[in-house]
């Protein structure tokens, strides 16, 4: 799409050189002929060194925008990136390429398998999966039945995804306009799977915007979990049920989340941390402690407290 | 069915005229030929307003029952209620009729589309999806794989529907008998989803008993979020994911439940109102403020007392 | 298999006879030809008075071994049965038998029934729904499309199970090896639906490693509920939506269970409880009481406790 085109959708001001804009991405890993956006000054660094061919950003950034990118002034770039986002989605329903099957693997009755994705040795796909396009299942995989995996995800050896649970849906991600309405934010990223992960059934797992939501080697996830957009769950961890992980949060190796804990989003929870069953995790935490609570403290002194606020509130 | 028939079930006294009965519904609403029920004195004003043909009510409150409306003595109105809707109960499979499907809608191979639904133009009705009998899907819709739609549900335009979600299950309402027994109130009414909503994976909305649960236009629901039955969510509105709206709770317009939040039921929540993730609304709620914690407090109280709490324990 | 292989596998030292083992079982259940184990002191009593025909037990144990039980010394009993449940773990996908459907039941359209499963009068089973092998559906029940019944379950009659619901999902079990991956525990139980059962939409009911998960006559399950693996419940509970019931916990008869609560697992809730919305119960609880709070209490303690802190903190 032309930038001028774009300029027309947003109702931007278009001037200098027209130029052809093939995707979108975010200010790090956008390249050559993509358009991304900076809404805040604190992205700034961002911005100053974004390899991007032309960015969205109110008029207080512009200053900010390298030489070389083109800056297209927008009182709310957020909401410009979401409006544009729609004419960038990737089609739901690809070309129409043949699956490619392994002999050794078994699809049984009932179950989707879309374009040109891919099903390795070994592999069981139960009756009633669906199988989106550009997906790749690796080898030994089982796929209970019900579940959904949606476009593009890919999922390596060994995976169990119990029944109902669903891979790759949209993230739950809007800009918002001045008359409170919702603009969908399109997401073209994906899912990864690496090997012997097992997902519980009715659990769900949501695409990134870019780049990718990934569960690495060896995390176990129990039913009824919400892994939000762009998250990235660390090898080996234990996701209890009923557990919910905000959008872009990072769990690091073997971190335990008890049964219906939470956290914020854009939090980083270190290596072999332990949350407690019901734990509402508001702030990053440091790896190898125990935490408890809602606001989260750690797990002795979440128990220190309650047992002082009973005694001193026996007496009172 | 004949109200001595009704009598006869319920092993209640009959006298008078006999007459049809060809429906249930509440108080309020209740028309010609309908029998209403009244178990409580804070109904009173509904009872001595009712358009109902007769009522179940127990002896205390036989003398409001309006001239002209015929009054039938149980001991427990709400239980015989209960043990009647049975009778009422709409099929679940209906007569046969062919579904109305546009030559402009697309339905995936095992999809399922029931007696007498319609599907506009421009809608995507993908693998596995269950649609029941008597729905309507407007224009340009994408109900994604695996997802239910219960019989009688009405979904507006441009809705978006992510895989395994479940709209217009039975609401979870049941009398309880005097040895401990549920008895199951069949609920009658539907689900009506205006233009512009998107619905997470794996979200529940239950039908209501009567009239409708109504998600209006615009609102945007994350995943593995349960919405009650008779529940009325206003325009714009922003569920996050594994909240949980209860019963016939109403929410303003633009209201925000922060994730793993969730209210009791029958409360109104006010418009512009924005409830942290976690909050437990146990009242209903002014707009334009936002809240925290259970109990549920503002949210500048509750940032306050915890911090209080951890100042005033530190030392003691 | 024989002993001698088991002791290759998990590079065990194997002495005296070698004899045939025909499958793996708890402590008190296990009997002739069944392997056992026992990692921890506190069921010592339980390895006493075992009938199996070996165990697994660290070096500490060895001397409790009853006579005539072949020990097998292992540093890390769970993780060696752990490692060996996957060599006893039924099939996924069994011979091919018919499966019996009642003449009087109605099986739609994209509905799977596996081998050797039972149907019987008056049962309805909607589009998409799976029942896989060896399962047991009784007369007059109505499954709901695109529920998944994975083998084994029994079902008793007129239970309802609504859309998009697992019945019977691998329990969320791993023993731990000391460089932190997490070896799956294949569960070879089932789960036990009694007759007038109801269970919501996207609620999730895990199989038990050995015997049974058990719902009882009359339970009513709301949507979105985790019950974990060799959970009990009594007859005629009340489970509100969003509530996780954790692995092994028992709650007797009449128990309520508020919207979002959790329990622990392996605790005891008493006939008649009550807990409400979002109780966190970490401890077996007495019946015919009220509970709330997270640390679970009392519910009037709940209300008195968080009235004092509001007082107190007013003036603070």
């Amino acid at each position: 799409m032309k930038i001028s085109e774009i300029c027309k959708i947003l109702g931007a001001k278009f001037s200098g050189d027209d130029m052809d804009i093939t995707g979108l991405n975010s200010l790090d890993i956008a390249g050559d002929g993509e358009l991304s956006y900076c809404d805040s000054p604190k992205n700034a660094k961002f911005l100053k060194n974004t390899k991007a061919s032309a960015v969205l950003v109110n008029s207080a950034l512009t200053s900010d925008v390298p030489n070389g990118v083109k800056a297209v002034a927008y009182d709310n770039p957020h909401l410009g990136f979401a409006i544009l986002s729609k004419y960038f989605a990737k089609e739901l329903l690809r070309d129409n390429k043949p699956a490619l099957i392994s002999d050794f693997a078994k699809v049984m009755s009932g179950a989707y398998v879309g374009s040109n994705s891919k099903v390795g040795n070994g592999t069981l796909i139960m009756p009633g999966v669906f199988i989106g396009d550009n997906v790749e299942i690796g080898q030994n995989c089982t796929i209970h039945p019900n579940a959904v995996i949606y476009n593009d995800t890919k999922i390596g050896d060994r995976v169990e995804i119990h029944a109902n649970a669903v891979i790759g849906s949209d993230g739950f991600g809007y800009a918002h306009t001045k008359d409170g309405r919702h603009i969908k934010i399109y997401h073209n990223g994906n899912v990864i799977i690496e090997d012997d992960v097992e997902i519980g059934a009715c659990t769900t797992i949501d695409r990134s915007v870019f780049k990718s939501t990934i569960i690495k080697k060896g995390t176990k996830i129990d039913n009824l979990v919400q892994i939000g957009h762009n998250c990235e769950l660390g090898e080996n961890c234990i996701v209890v049920s009923q557990t919910g992980i905000s959008g872009s949060t990072i769990l690091g190796r073997n971190v335990v989340m008890g049964g219906q804990s939470g956290t914020a989003g854009h939090l980083v929870i270190g290596d072999f941390a332990q949350c407690a069953a019901r734990a509402g995790v508001s702030k990053s935490l440091d790896g190898n402690k125990n935490y408890a609570g809602h606001p989260i403290v750690e797990l002795k002194e979440w128990l220190r407290l309650n047992a002082k606020i009973n005694r001193f509130f026996k007496d009172n």
